[in-house]
């Protein structure tokens, strides 16, 4: 089996924790419905990004970059959909 | 001179749009002093997570995943201030 780089971990947990910070802010958009404050400029031009660091990372085979923002995405795009949705 | 891979370009965008969407977001807490709607677990669980990124970018030598982190982290951690003085 192949060594994993240390840095790797340092990789994985980056992402990881960047990836679960926006589940709370997702989960209280969908309860709240209220979504006044936050910026549509901000998850509009983030969405787009996070597909590119997704292509970025597949491309040069750089696992934690593109799991981190794979699911990232997700997360993203579920609160962009609250703000188009409730304003 | 030497010639720069072109996924690195696709990483340069990516940090870029991604780096940049927190601007916009980071004037409307501090022009509206009203952060309700922001998820304070987000903030402080992403500002920890991108400080691993730049460290990770830093000893990688992943030249987009350090500066784009870099200056995420100064616009997000702005957030955060405003989360914590706003409420």
């Amino acid at each position: 089996m192949d060594s994993i780089q240390p840095m790797t971990y340092v990789g994985l947990v980056a992402g990881i924790l960047t990836t679960i910070s926006f589940l709370p802010q997702a989960i209280r958009a969908w309860k709240t419905k209220s979504t006044r404050d936050i910026s549509l400029s901000m998850f509009l031009c983030f969405c787009v990004g996070v597909v590119l660091w997704v292509i970025y990372g597949f491309y040069t085979e750089n696992l934690p970059v593109f799991l981190a923002n794979f699911v990232t995405f997700v997360l993203a795009f579920s609160i962009l959909v609250c703000k188009l949705r409730y304003g």
